[in-house]
């Protein structure tokens, strides 16, 4: 049977987003890609920047508050939906809560099939490809690097240190029945 | 009991992300904003710009195709999820098909607390805020300009020809219990 | 003898660059447009976030620093020379200083033939403006309504707090020989 | 004596803005960093997607008309005189003329003490980057890669096609005194 969703997992930096572009290319079928990303810039401005909503500590910590996560339960129950409904999903995620916020996506996704992905990336590397994207956050890269796996588990894992987006794609792409 | 979804629905530079803007910032509790292009960014790049995806013609007419629709039809249901999870959600529309486009989001809603919302803004002005903000694609302001607000019906229609986005947003909210 | 240079100083989220790009859509000649996001965009990230290049205070106060000053006066004078080479220019800027900003420019561009365009906005007009736009720093609109235009002169001035970009571009463009 | 200006000639995708932000970031003073696509975004709408402006064929070649090099004939002028006015400069280009768009910056840039990087990149991981960054123009990475670095002289080339982009700005800013 055929994948339905793929979550891929890795720190701020390790090219999540890339590797999601490339999948879209290189799979046959049309999926759609969403991220967390697409969740922040859905939020109010003012949740962007507070303690009830996300905060980015001066060294790239990300503090989640209580309003952010009441509207993260019900993003993740209506992507969840979207996949029920009909359409291929990648979904491009940073674990900061490890397995807690896997059980999460697990949780709402129930009897999809799931293709879950590590997405590692060397810490320095990403650190310097941070520096590279001119992000306004910088310390990201490395405070998640190893953060972002801890206790989650996998179908798969992909190294972006040595191994370019397309031909992680490509190996995922694989795995996609 | 209050309301759970806004529907804003208007033509391309009628100000509509605008008030969804202001809307986030003067309700009281926190709402998730998403758009049309929020659906676009998350598709295949090769379905924005093919025939079964959109395109856009030269004079600013959007075609969509049967792959797009596919997918928009399972993102309304997840949007919809969403609400039914609890998130207030603010949807920013442009019904390209008019009543059909409203019937599309009105099944998915159902039981949904909704306030339909129309954007109108004059063909002539959104036109000239379409060249200030320099988008790629010009003549989509008068093009839709009529064209989406075809048989729908509304709680409630704002004009930003001569009204700022801010007091339309007010205006709205004001009907938000 | 045909104007040069045209310099917009007005403040934030009062509409400069839409004015800037309805400008270069209505003048007959090709006109390069540049504005101080320009320059901020071309320095190191560490100087956009620093007290010796520029920064954001919590009121949406900008201060700016010793190394923003000594590029931003070699950005002024590559400008001019730009001109001087032959392309027509917009400059698009928020005289900070007032009228010792203005003087930096008018030093530069010496001979130049340069039309000074005041854009004026009211106060809480440009501040729903900035909400409309949800820029990350909030507050820049009225902090610099006003003091933009201390001791400044113009040849014309075009307020947008009821006239659209357009027709303020084509009030400008009139006076362009 | 020091360098005043870095020129970083490439391909599109080989990773020059990735290189030139690293730049400014392990560089102890601070650096400007432009690029053609500066350049571009300044131009009005209308020779931004015009045979006498720039044009992106269907397989990802560019073609410059001859107001797009009136006005970049000029650019290259203005930029060369703020190196003169004291700010070090980082330029992001693609010679797509080779030899003759170098000999343009060189008579530009006449006295000052230029460093000529090669950036390159092999084809084929180019092109997959671009896919991953997902731009709308495809096609320009492959077609580019070997065609902007015909007949041209450099002090120095780099390759990112296995060395981050962080490595390749150190490498270059070793060669900074």
């Amino acid at each position: 049977m055929t994948t339905q969703v793929i979550v891929l997992n890795g720190g701020s930096s390790s090219g999540k987003s890339g590797i999601a572009r490339c999948l879209q290319a290189v799979l046959p079928d049309p999926w759609l890609a969403f991220g967390v990303d697409t969740l922040i810039q859905a939020m109010p401005l003012a949740l962007q920047m507070s303690a009830t909503g996300i905060e980015f500590g001066p060294d790239g910590e990300v503090v989640v508050g209580p309003e952010f996560r009441t509207l993260e339960a019900a993003w993740i129950t209506g992507i969840a939906a979207m996949a029920r409904a009909g359409a291929r999903i990648v979904i491009d995620e940073a674990f900061l809560g490890g397995a807690a916020s896997q059980q999460r996506w697990q949780d709402a996704l129930g009897a999809l099939r799931v293709l879950w992905v590590g997405v590692r990336c060397d810490a320095a590397v990403a650190a310097g490809r941070e520096m590279a994207r001119g992000d306004r956050v910088t310390g990201m890269a490395a405070a998640q690097a190893e953060l972002v796996h801890q206790g989650v588990f996998y179908d798969l894992q992909v190294d972006t240190t040595h191994t370019e987006a397309l031909e992680c794609a490509r190996t995922i792409a694989a795995r996609v029945p």
